[in-house]
């Protein structure tokens, strides 16, 4: 066990073909490197930036779709909700809720998420500063709910641009609860091809090395078969066939880090002293 | 008239008591002066930086004293709503729905609220850029309504901090559609002091008056008779027996604008030519 | 007296007559209008985005011009220093030294600057919050000199874009120094196309009126007979024949901004009292 | 050899036993752990926030103690010149001449010291977009030199503020320059409280592992025997006792993002293909 964990899927499940060929593959790569794996895929997309942008196959027929991927592999799944009335039917298909980032100052919807006793993952927003994520997590503790992993997933920058700040990851994990790098989102650039999101794959491995080098409990992909063909996120899902390398390259440095905890950081010292 | 329509109120329907009293004194500024006011307040506040912050006293008692201003006053009230489930209960006791900034990209929720027919105020993210709500005014266009109005609010800038972007004002004009400069919140310090959002009221004529001289159709302000006793937005709301003579002043200078319009830029000319 | 003066020139020095032809008309609408103009031409580029852009005709041949449109028209002028070196030469040629924005943190050159005893202006650096300028004008003012200008262009936003902050208005003016606002810097957009700045002359009107409605005692704008074929700052440059409009309409806005200022603010009286 | 070197020494070169103290413990890590080591130490500070600060012993004296340094230890010695005319003193006591981050569009600047044929470090501005940097170094390689050193010490986010953009170390890396990470300055909150820069050395090392993950030729970090009691940068220099067990940490995590590049990424490969 490398103490890294995978949430990957593709954006949207877009048909169930498509689902289940992502869901072989990390089957796959869990086996062969051991290394835990959520399942994750929007059922709907509720925030696109135009409205005549794709948003989904159905609720229940996308849902079905994450339960049989559970089911068939064994696989938690996860995926993401926008108002309380969501929380409910998707509830019942998967093991993780994920709070969008746009809706991390939502009370109401975290409070219902966290209710449901499920996992829950919430995003940070655009707009926040990492200390405020304990916040966020406060929301949902107050339920009672304990099993909450905060994902950073880049800072607004200027106009149609994120920027990663690192310091943010050591800053979430003091709240102490589990801190996810998404990689995918954290590349993307914001509506900036007419009211598309576009983004830069390029970037993906350099800000996932660095998130596992600065400490992170989990990273979060995209992946989809055909990327340039996906309903959305086309510039920034990792094709599905180069998956597998990134994942080992990134197990080796976690390993790495592992040693370097163990031979520099005792357990009980914080980094500074 | 002026050509200056108002937005104003308190930030939260804290009571029966203090929502008349303002409405009483924005009757009393609009009929000496003039001006065209939308009555504003929440009726519930749904995205608090910390779980423990007061969020009202109960949305059907809200909306009600909502109404009842809309029918003794004779003047049109505003509120926000937060899910696509809110908004039926809203629009049968308001005049104007407004979708929050960090909401800017739901689009069910931009639908179902325009889809009412009622008239629209769709606040900008702080993440996003003035170009791209010319796409968030076309999703709740596409429901066939024309009421609808874009509201600025700044921009993140930093953390802890926003900007006003004035470059955004005539960018957001070119959409078409009516565009408000909510002072109130543009000098807001996004939960600055430990979940508390904080702000300068100093800041609020400067920019206000810098919103009317760039060219803007409305203005939003939130008031409240003692805002160092209010339930939210202490540090922002301007007292209400200031309110007055911050109209006053500008209409003057709106007045004065109107008379360089007339005299630098012919209707059919755009400002570059 | 409106109580506005202006700063406004060529970007660079480019010839004796395109210089003079500026001037002349600058001396033209200064007699017409009433309003003091400092005439602005730097006598080399010294900072340029990329090594292969233009940098001048001759530092002595630029200083002579701007020596001779002072004698001439009897108009104060100011040039930039970027190094303690360039300062001896340029006092003996110019009423008004410049430190350019990104030197606003060398002590050494704004201390030479500030010990020719001529007038100073810094501009205020893209990366410095407008508190600190503050700290910028006591370096000069540590040499005895009160004749202190402080200049707003602009805040560093994201890559290749800044932004005005006219909450920085204020606060520099809480300094006791006069504060101009350049609009010519501020719609600039950094490198923004291969190695060359671009900007948007669209938004140099809102901004400006925006500035003076916000508070200000001085404007700067770039100048050119045909900003086309400028040799910098070509996109930002406003074109010869259309300043003298620009100057009346904002003119008429600061005549404005006094009656308001009678009427509203008592002269010992703060804004937010 | 890792194929990473150091840039280490204290901030400001305040008396020889401090810089000889510093130079020992440098020179007893580099022979330890095989890594190569530039000894940095500025000679005067040009850019404080306040005229009031200090500024150092003297140009001479302090020159000539990195002079000695030098010779005694045999290792390359850096410092930072900030006008023209500092250019020829500086080259006849040093082996780097390093260009300071507000200074990095000074084109006289770096084509003087350019041309001195020493090895050039600029820093990337807080104002600059990382592509641009490729711009700045051709300015030093235009007279010819080719021994060019481009750092990141982040990017101007919000006020007070600098964030650090991971994705800018394989952009500046394009260029074909090596690309140092400057770990001290990247942590700074510049003129945070009162004109004095503060920081966060908690933050060193999580962003320092970053760089090395995200791929890096050097490190760069001010080291003092008494931060808290150093003229400058107090805040963020590592004590002088705690850097060695910092370097073989780091060098550690170089040696695993080695075997990954061997493992991973064939020589004539791009990260993306």
């Amino acid at each position: 066990p490398t103490g890294l964990f995978l949430v990957a899927g593709p954006c949207l499940i877009e048909n169930r073909q498509m689902a289940v060929a992502v869901a072989t593959e990390l089957d796959r790569i869990r086996q062969e490197e051991g290394i835990s794996v959520i399942f994750k895929g929007s059922y709907r997309k509720a925030n696109r930036s135009s409205a005549s942008s794709y948003t989904g196959i159905g609720d229940r027929e996308a849902l079905e779709i994450l339960c049989e991927i559970r089911d068939v592999f064994d696989m938690p799944v996860l995926t993401d909700v926008h108002e309380t009335s969501d929380v409910e039917l998707a509830a019942s298909y998967v093991d993780v809720l994920q709070i969008p980032a746009f809706l991390s100052r939502q009370t109401e919807l975290i409070v219902a998420a966290a209710s449901t006793g499920l996992a829950i993952n919430i995003k940070k927003g655009q707009f926040m500063a990492p200390e405020d994520m304990a916040l966020a997590a406060e929301k949902a503790a107050s339920t009672g709910n304990r099993k909450i992993m905060l994902t950073e997933r880049g800072t607004t920058f200027g106009y149609h641009n994120l920027v990663v700040d690192y310091r943010g990851l050591p800053i979430m994990a003091d709240s102490g609860w589990p801190v996810i790098f998404d990689a995918t989102h954290s590349v993307q650039l914001p509506s900036a091809s007419s009211g598309v999101s576009g983004g830069d794959r390029r970037f993906l491995m350099p800000l996932a090395r660095a998130a596992v080098a600065a400490g992170v409990d989990g990273l979060f992909f995209e992946v989809h078969p055909e990327p340039s063909n996906a309903m959305s996120d086309a510039a920034t899902q990792v094709p599905l066939d180069q998956f597998h390398a990134m994942v080992r390259e990134l197990m080796q440095l976690q390993g790495c880090m592992q040693s370097i905890r163990e031979a520099f950081h005792s357990p009980n010292q914080s980094e500074e002293s």
